[in-house]
Order: C-alpha cells, then sequence, then structure tokens
C-alpha cells in the first residue's frame, strides 16, 4: 500500500516564455493535469480513502472528486459508492465505472442530490460519506500541492475556488513551510460567494448552484472547514467573467500548448480580469485539472478571437 | 550565454493510468510540447546556434524549427532569417517574427524554397545555411532527448518520423549511454519513403511533398546524415493511416489531457495500427511536440468517435 507521497504525482511546472511575453508577466504554471485522473483531486481523494478506517466510502460527485475517489478506492482495495446526476454526460459516468466503483444515478427532478446520499448513507451505516471539500482529509490530501509550491520562490499564488478544497490545502502547505507568498482565489463571477464571504466576514450562499462554464465551481458556498483555512490565509478573491475564463482556456492552448478544462483555466481568467494585480510579481498560476468534455473545448476553441 | 542543457527545459514523462489501460500497453508518455517554443526542436536550433561560429543563420521552416530557431538566436543574440511560403498561417509567421527574426515570404508558384534559399545564401556569405535536420548539429542538440530517454528502462521507444533529425539525435543518445532498446519510427503512410529506404537498405525518396495531416512529417526524404543513423538504430518503421493520426490525438486529448500536434501524435498512431508490436513491452512514446492551428485542431476532435 502506498503511502500519500508515493501514490501522487508531482506536479508539473511549466515556464513558457511565449505565455509569459504574451502577457507580459513573469508566470509558472502549476499544472495538475496529468495528476492520476486528470485532476488535483487524486490528492485529496487518496489522502481520504487511506486514512479513514472505514472499507466503504459514499460521495456525491458528477465530476473530478468522483473519479478521484473511485480510483484511490480502487488502489486500496475499498468499495466506493458515487452518486451522480443521471444526466451526466455518459463519458463520466463510464470514467467512474472503470475505476470499478458503483454509480447511484439519480432523477433530479425527483430527488435531490442530497436527499439521495442521506438515504444512501442509512442503507450503508459503515460507509464514511466524504464531501470532495470540507473535510480535513481532503485539505490534507491537497496540502502536498501547496508543499510543492512552498519550494519555489513565488510572491503571489492564484488559485481557483469553489467549495475552497484546493485553496484551504495550498494554505496548510504555505504555512507550514513558513511561506509568506500572497494567495488569490479566482472564482466565477456568476457564482462569487467566496467574493462575498470574504467582505463580509462570514460564509454568503449563492441562492442557486451557478450556472457557469467552470463546473468544478458549481457550489453553494464555501465549506465550514475551508473557510477557517480561506479567511485566514486568502488575500484576495478575483471574480471571472464567463468570457474570460473561456479567453483564458484559449490562451492556455495557443501560447502553452495546455489544455485544460474551464475550472483549471480560471487564475489565468483572473489575471485577464486584474492584470495590475500581478504585474511586476513572480506569479505561480495553479491549473487545477483538465478533464472537458470533447465538444465542450471544440466549442471554447471555436471562439477564439486571439 | 547557457550551455544546450541550461537552456533546454527537461522533457515532460507522463505516466497515465488511464490511458494505459485504455490501451492495454505499459506506456510513459515523454512529451516535447512543454519545451521552449512548443517542440523538441528547441533542442537542435540552440545547440546550432550556439556552436556555429557565424552571426548570421539561413533556414527554410513553415514550422516548428523556423520558430526554435528563431528563439535560440534571439537568446543568442544571432541575426536570423527564415524562409516561408506566403500561404503559411499568419499566427506562424507572426510568431518568428516576434522572436526577433526576419521572416522572407515566398510566392512558391513562382519560384522554389530552395531557390529561394539559394538565391539568399549568395546574397548572405556569411550566413550559416541550418537543415532543418540533415545537420549534425540538429542531430548533437536532439540527442540530449535521447540521453534523458536513456536514463530510464524501456523496451521500446517509438518516435515519429519525418527528415529523421529528432530519431537521429535518439539513436545517438541511446547509443552513447549503451542502451538496448528496441527504436521504432512512426511515419505517415502517405509519405511512406522512410519505410521504403529501410526495405532497400538505401535512401528513397517521395515523388511530391506528402499532403499528410501530420505536417511536420512533410519531407521529400531522409537527410544523408540522418540515413547513417537511421540504418544502424532503427529497428522499424510503422506506416501510419491518417486516421489513425487523427485518432491518436483524439486518444491523447481524452485519456492523457495532452495537445499535441498531429505530428506528435504519429508514434501513438503506429500503437493503434500495430499494437501486437508493443503488447507485453515497457513503452516509451515520444511525443515531438504541440503546435497545431486551433481550427485543425477543432476538426480533429469533432471526428472523435471514442
Amino acid at each position: 500500500m502506498k503511502t500519500l507521497l508515493e501514490a501522487i504525482r508531482p506536479t508539473t511546472f511549466i515556464e513558457s516564455e511565449k505565455l509569459k511575453s504574451f502577457l507580459g508577466i513573469d508566470l509558472t504554471v502549476v499544472s495538475e493535469t496529468f495528476q492520476h485522473t486528470g485532476s488535483f483531486k487524486f490528492r485529496a481523494a487518496y489522502n481520504l480513502a487511506l486514512n479513514v478506517p472505514n472499507e466503504e466510502i459514499l460521495t456525491a460527485s458528477s465530476g473530478n472528486f468522483g473519479q478521484a475517489l473511485a480510483y484511490a478506492c480502487q488502489l486500496l482495495q475499498k468499495k466506493c459508492t458515487v452518486v451522480m446526476p443521471e444526466t451526466s454526460a455518459r463519458i463520466k459516468i463510464e470514467a467512474v465505472r472503470n475505476y470499478g466503483a458503483t454509480v447511484d444515478l439519480v432523477d433530479t427532478r425527483r430527488i435531490g442530490r442530497n436527499e439521495r446520499v442521506a438515504q444512501l448513507a442509512k442503507q450503508m451505516p459503515d460507509a464514511y460519506y466524504a464531501s470532495a471539500y470540507d473535510d480535513l482529509f481532503v485539505i490534507e490530501g491537497n496540502s502536498t500541492l501547496g508543499d510543492e509550491i512552498a519550494n519555489r520562490d513565488f510572491d503571489i499564488i492564484v488559485s481557483p475556488i469553489g467549495g475552497g478544497g484546493l485553496i484551504s490545502g495550498i494554505v496548510q502547505g504555505l504555512c507550514r513551510n513558513g511561506n509568506k507568498a500572497k494567495l488569490v482565489g479566482a472564482e466565477p463571477l456568476l457564482g462569487n460567494d467566496a467574493f462575498q464571504s470574504l467582505l463580509s466576514g462570514r460564509i454568503i450562499r449563492n441562492e442557486i448552484e451557478p450556472i457557469t462554464v467552470a463546473d468544478g465551481a458549481r457550489t453553494i458556498s464555501l465549506g465550514k472547514l475551508n473557510w477557517e483555512f480561506i479567511k485566514k490565509g486568502v488575500s484576495q478573491i478575483v471574480e471571472v467573467s464567463e468570457e474570460n475564463i473561456k479567453k483564458a482556456v484559449q490562451i492556455l492552448f495557443t501560447h502553452a500548448n495546455l489544455k485544460v478544462e474551464p475550472t483549471g483555466a480560471l487564475p489565468l481568467g483572473a489575471i485577464v480580469e486584474k492584470p495590475e494585480i500581478f504585474a511586476k510579481k513572480k506569479v505561480c498560476l495553479v491549473v487545477s485539472g483538465g478533464n472537458v468534455d470533447p465538444e465542450v473545448y471544440r466549442r471554447i476553441l471555436g471562439e477564439n478571437k486571439n
């Protein structure tokens, strides 16, 4: 059985002169697109599956956490059940099944995802219910990325923010390494609850799940545990328009040869929104993942005006 | 002034469980898509510009070598002239110009590229004329990738082959490290001169420049110097259909989050063509570069049937 550090793939640091000169900013890309299962979530999922004593794990995820947890459980020979909306892309359902997990398809017109999870939790009293972000094992797993970043010398680090799992991990990693770089969150303007929360000093919720192209950030609010890290360790949240999220996907394609999912492009979107924050700084750009449906990606590239 | 090893970016080794399990083959991707200027050609170009005594360098290239040489000359403060067809994509012409090189646009209906190069060479008697492949500095530069591969333990290495610059470098690198892995070239079926050459034991030429989607392999024949390395060090050439080149681009997108240019997908195309050669082997897949026009890429993804 591999330890967390043995199981994860170290992140990929990319310094693209072409991207730097296009943006006029000194930046290094930290790409988790080549992490196992294609996103940073594997760090969280493996740490959780490794450390909870339960032999069964239950989660609700239509995206990267579901795949990551399914794969982690396969490696650790634990049972895994992932609740997914019936309307999820076939390719994502198959990916979870291929890692040996049970997929529980929910007709979300008839029953809410959380209700279904509660039902299942009753049926599986020995299972551990894993939140994709609001969990200390998740944050601890993601902190390994913070450690990797802390080994380098940056002035400012910009990371996507949804439920807050990744950025809390980065806070934890930077903190324990005594790294004082400024940490900025990049959030879709359409679901700007983290921005509002940091302004008002308490967790603010979106009224509905925001329909942003950055599907990894379609969260109602920050997690409670995440909020404790974020209010201490995050300096600022930049709201990113849908247009600039897509523009960032295009720029990374054209100038860095990097295939990223829209959520992974949020940090570059933040630079496009507010270049003045990043000017003359040594910037670390955290690209959280690369899993995107080919049709969605084609549509975004088709809007390319660079 | 940086040495070659200081100037290049080490290659990116990617082991994707998803890709391995999709193909049923134990393979490691060696990606040069994040090399400076987006392809392995920077290794060749920098080594050449560093070592020739001339202050001016002349080449003909509509693709990756032009960009790489322009950037290398910018770093080394040498003059660079790149002959390009007038019909080249605007984005490629601009890329070369942005690195400070002079672009000489040729109306190829009126004058051949080689003729134009000959004219220019007369006008610039002090310039070094750089072939993109048939040059010992080029091969020596590319051999650094062979060194990186030789440090790992593979049974079989598969590399694209066009003029033969990359694969000759790999032969040189493997050879001097005493690495005995089998080396296979992957060539478009539409321009199978290397396949024919290896069969007949002498350089065979394509009648015309092959119109393959793998534009980095649109060469008339192997270079003379390259042929000397290839006949000794390459075991086999696999011919890859246009359909399988495109399929390989799609597979790398879907299963490895990797944006590759069609030429860079040739080795995976070879695996799709002839999986039996690679079964039960530890395979090294050399992805030579990632620079592809967004429209071409969109078109290829649109044909996705995976």
